[in-house]
């Protein structure tokens, strides 16, 4: 199952994964989603937002469990941020099965369409959309890089664009929502666990810096006339690290657009954009706090001028306490694990629909950490501890 | 003649001037010299490598007096930078003819092509062709933003790129060539002189630097597990100034690349390009020493891989002194003007021809110092102090 999975969308250079939404690439992810629900006699259905389903028994009955994660990637990502928790699901079932368990509760298996947003810029489309966190007016307005809008985008996968928006119905029916997803980070290969479960997922945001100085020739303008956007920029990135570590944050620069990019032009703008999480939202504030001041005040020395915009900003997410304490007591009763409680920086779909209905998550040990880059990995033996625990935690909650 | 220029390339959203090698703007501007010269009745004549000439006298002759600069310019560049050197030439002409002044050597205006290097990269290309410093080999394999080649550019502007390469018979007809051109730095607004001779264009050059660290996800990679090549690189700009202050010399991170460059994601590269320029050598290549010792030190400390590279370098120019002391003597002479020799960062065709043929360069005050932008300025009075100054330096030396 997972063998047919793992070429598509693989670029052959990088060895990471381009699956963007609604692009071939998807589309063969998608029909591959669709074949395992055959093969396992599951009721496939695409809902009004192109998220998929796969159900073994009648989804109408309601208070359903559903597992699931989805299937397309960050540019140039791994093989396990997201596929993992589909694959894990079918396993799952599949172990159930093995078992002979019998469901007392609908089970759902999901695919959420355009989790990370590569394409259109905005993460967690499906599941927005499907908790009505996202309107289709604004999603009607999403364009990609190329310049083609999100409906065009699904119109050409022979999805209806006009469809689109939320989906109580749907939601209503679901009585618990776990999510498997690999770690984004070391927590379970520091305490040497193969599994946790997610205890919240940290406020975080996305804050565009402009630092307006003075185009000119760098060969000729002496350093007291300039007004160069790039030092107070510096400045800023090295602020970040500092604020963010007194306060046990992250916060970072990755994104940068200079203008006129030019190797023997002083820019006139340097546009940084800077993404900070933490813990708590009073130590998130703290860090923004501190990097806006830092900013302004070399800003200012070079005279420099400086506009901060919030382009995007998310509240804490707590997941269901109860359902979280239900996975401990199944997992630590029927395989004596500990599994820790890991708060994480990373959104996920889980965190949408968690306003919505009772979520879990579970995460697999990661060995280094990385994720959103080809070297992302999950050990073998860590991916099997989590197929088994996912199917204890479906037995313990479905077949009651 | 100035008004018929003014509009060619100009961009309206900026205001700053595409007049970019090979491109229809440029084909507008040569359009505008060869026209000038046909006016005056003078010999026009395009050379093997796309630099235009317009002659009084017979260039065959020898010992000509050459005077002009270039029509192309930077992205969004200033209307003077070039041009004026161009317009003051023919309008200098226009002047000794008023006076009745008559020529004992030929005389000869030039527009040399590609001298800002805007489109394929590498600056001076007309004049280093001209001179034997760039073959056409090396010439053939450069190649624009949108990956066409030169060849290919002058092809399409009906340019014979075959016939390119060295035209040494045509550089022993020159006795003296002066390029006038606006000042790039606020030297003479600060003496108080609206003209002023270059002294020697400044030993530079331009350094690649390379930070390749580990692309990881933003939110959940905590601060002590990242190679983030971004924080070395902040450190190195900081480190350019720095030492660029301590020198007396200037030192500039104007363009950057960064991979994946994405809001949510630890750049796996940072790539940083500084341009630098000193008085002397040995100023340069303490400046360039400290700051590769301090991006070598960070880039360590933060676990991330530095290759510096240098892409180009040119010595220090020095304009000859017999001539430059010539200009300085008629000047006095003639106008009572104390003209200040001044060292420039910048390259000119100038500097290229400076080895082959005596050279000599007047700058025209600048009453900001902006250059490569829009904002550019030269005030009337000044141009027309330009145009005099020419009128008395060609008279000087071509109808003594």
């Amino acid at each position: 199952m997972w063998r047919e999975l793992l070429p598509v969308g693989r670029h052959p250079g990088t060895g990471g994964y381009r699956r963007y939404a609604w692009t071939p690439a998807d589309a063969e992810c998608r029909a591959w989603f669709r074949e395992q629900a055959r093969a396992r006699g599951l009721t496939y259905e695409t809902d009004r937002n192109g998220n998929q389903w796969a159900w073994a028994g009648d989804p109408a009955a309601g208070d359903a469990v559903v597992t699931g994660s989805h299937l397309d990637s960050v540019p140039d990502g791994g093989a396990f941020d997201g596929p993992l928790g589909v694959v894990s699901a079918f396993a799952a079932l599949d172990e159930l099965r093995a078992r002979g368990a019998r469901l007392t509760r609908p089970l759902g298996i999901v695919n959420f369409g355009d989790e990370e947003g590569a394409r259109f810029g905005l993460a967690c489309v499906g599941s927005r959309l499907t908790a009505g966190r996202l309107t289709r007016e604004q999603a009607h307005r999403l364009t990609d890089g190329d310049g083609i809008t999100l409906p065009k985008a699904m119109e050409a996968a022979g999805h209806d664009p006009d469809a689109i928006g939320p989906d109580p119905e749907r939601l209503a029916r679901i009585g618990a929502f776990v999510e498997l997803h690999v770690e984004q980070g070391r927590a379970l290969d520091l305490t040497g666990d193969p599994v946790g479960v997610a205890g919240a997922i940290w406020p975080h945001g996305r804050w565009r810096f402009d630092f307006r100085g003075e185009a000119n020739h760098a060969g000729t303008t002496r350093l007291q006339d300039r007004r160069d956007p790039m030092l107070p920029y510096a400045e800023t990135v090295l602020a970040a690290r500092r604020e963010a570590r007194l306060a046990g944050a992250v916060a970072t620069f990755g994104k940068i657009a200079v203008e006129p990019n030019g190797v023997n032009a002083i820019p006139a703008l340097v546009r940084g954009w800077l993404d900070s999480r933490a813990p708590e939202q009073g130590s998130l504030d703290t860090v923004i706090e501190g990097i806006e001041a830092a900013a302004r005040e070399h800003a200012a020395a070079h005279g420099v001028g400086l506009d901060v915009t919030r382009e995007s900003f998310t509240p804490v997410v707590e997941f269901d306490h109860a359902l979280r304490d239900e996975l401990a007591r199944i997992l630590g009763t029927n395989r004596e694990l500990k599994v820790p409680v890991l708060g994480t920086g990373a959104g996920h779909d889980a965190g949408i629909l968690a306003d919505a209905v009772p979520t879990a998550m579970l995460f697999v040990r990661n060995p280094t950490g990385v994720s959103h880059s080809p070297a992302e990995r999950a050990e073998e033996d860590d991916c099997v501890a989590g197929v088994l625990a996912l199917a204890d935690v479906l037995e313990g909650l479905a077949c009651r």
